[in-house]
């Protein structure tokens, strides 16, 4: 597996307090740089409107394998990539490393589920953000 | 300093990743613990409509002194008390023990001044909310 | 689905800032009451000594699943159970409502992996933990 | 007040999930913001060793004024600076600017006690930190 994987990265740095009392970053920390990163996706790169747009994206499902474990003050280099793009949701995945390290510390997934913000129904996903996720985050794999 | 010092009080859990490296909550928990304490007064003893009210409040200073540790899962049991009611804003007073404990761990103060929601600008603390305040959470001191 | 699916039972009050921009209570935050609620049967129901005993425990895998939000002032209130308990490892299974609520707003999972403390190499479950978790943790089911 | 009184900065970048519910970073974050900073500053600049030094540093006081406010993905730029130098205590400064913009959004402060870490006591300075701050720390002020 390698970095072409996960076409968006972002970098995650750590802080103090994300260390817990062995020393290590706690494993919810990784959610976080998992929810920044594709938010960061969202508004940047596909212009979604997470205020006051008509679709909201909601969370149905996270989860996160741990390889390795990393402490402050290591900056966390996450990196996106689209899985299963569906009718109304689309599950991201992600591979984390160690920055400037190149084995994968944790990977982990969120499937998002697009509502309509006045009624909270699911709704299909946005075209213009299907066709950018399709574009950009989707790639070939072997496994 | 006895507990009728602070009117309002409410339990304050830690949580297991507020230890920090040290076995010891992190310093920046306390400002949680005043921040989540004074938003439940508000909310539930001054009725402060917190997201569609004419009047915000936000944060202009805040404060914090240590006197000992707690460790998780120690329950911090966070006192409030009205400081200095100004004509725009209202200085808080927290006084932090450990639950089932006499002696203060921590003690600490925010400012809130109150905006008009639309133009962000300064109006008078609201008239009921001063009532409130000045009927329930201002004590007599001896310091 | 009841309640004595879930033998151990634990309440995590949210926090103010535990609230996001949508005025619910952030995704992550449910990774720290489950690390929180597991955290406390270790501690308190099994006598495990998460500082200086021979055999750590760490999270080689999480994961949730979103049925509803919840808002500060809400109150979650988190269910414990054990899944799978393997060789060297233990999967811990959550169910978690609002206080007061019997819909599940959100279930969980956790994977710990026993390491020795020193050379953090995989150990088997420690004996005493693994009958005082078939004892008191594992649940007839019928799914 | 110009960039070359703090002369230590470093960027911390904002979090989806440090936004509270009025879309601004939660006032607790400016203080893993000063947190991260000064370990930073005693990790890499001045080789403290946080973990199994001789001597520890608590928390003994903070604070913080508020200026304006930030949102993710807004970066703060958080500089440091050296207060009063006494026998067992420093006091650090802090300014805080979204980073690419020359105002300050918020000024805080940190008092740090030294302690013996087995007993627990207060200790001078250690003699190559005092040096260190005094040397790269201090600056000349108008105020």
């Amino acid at each position: 597996m390698t970095d072409d994987r996960y076409p968006y990265r972002r970098e995650f740095p750590t802080r103090w307090n994300d260390n817990d009392v062995f020393g290590h970053v706690n494993n919810t920390v990784y959610y976080a740089a998992m929810d920044t990163t594709v938010t960061s996706w969202l508004l940047t790169e596909a212009g979604v409107r997470m205020m006051d747009g008509d679709t909201i994206a909601v969370v149905r499902a996270s989860s996160c394998e741990y390889e390795a474990s990393v402490s402050y003050p290591d900056v966390l280099d996450v990196g996106l990539r689209a899985g299963r793009v569906g009718t109304t949701s689309v599950t991201w995945e992600f591979g984390m490393r160690r920055a400037g390290d190149d084995a994968l510390v944790a990977r982990g997934r969120f499937v998002h589920v697009f509502l309509d913000r006045a009624t909270l129904r699911p709704v299909p996903v946005p075209a213009d953000l299907r066709a950018r996720v399709e574009d950009t985050l989707v790639v070939e794999r072997e496994e």
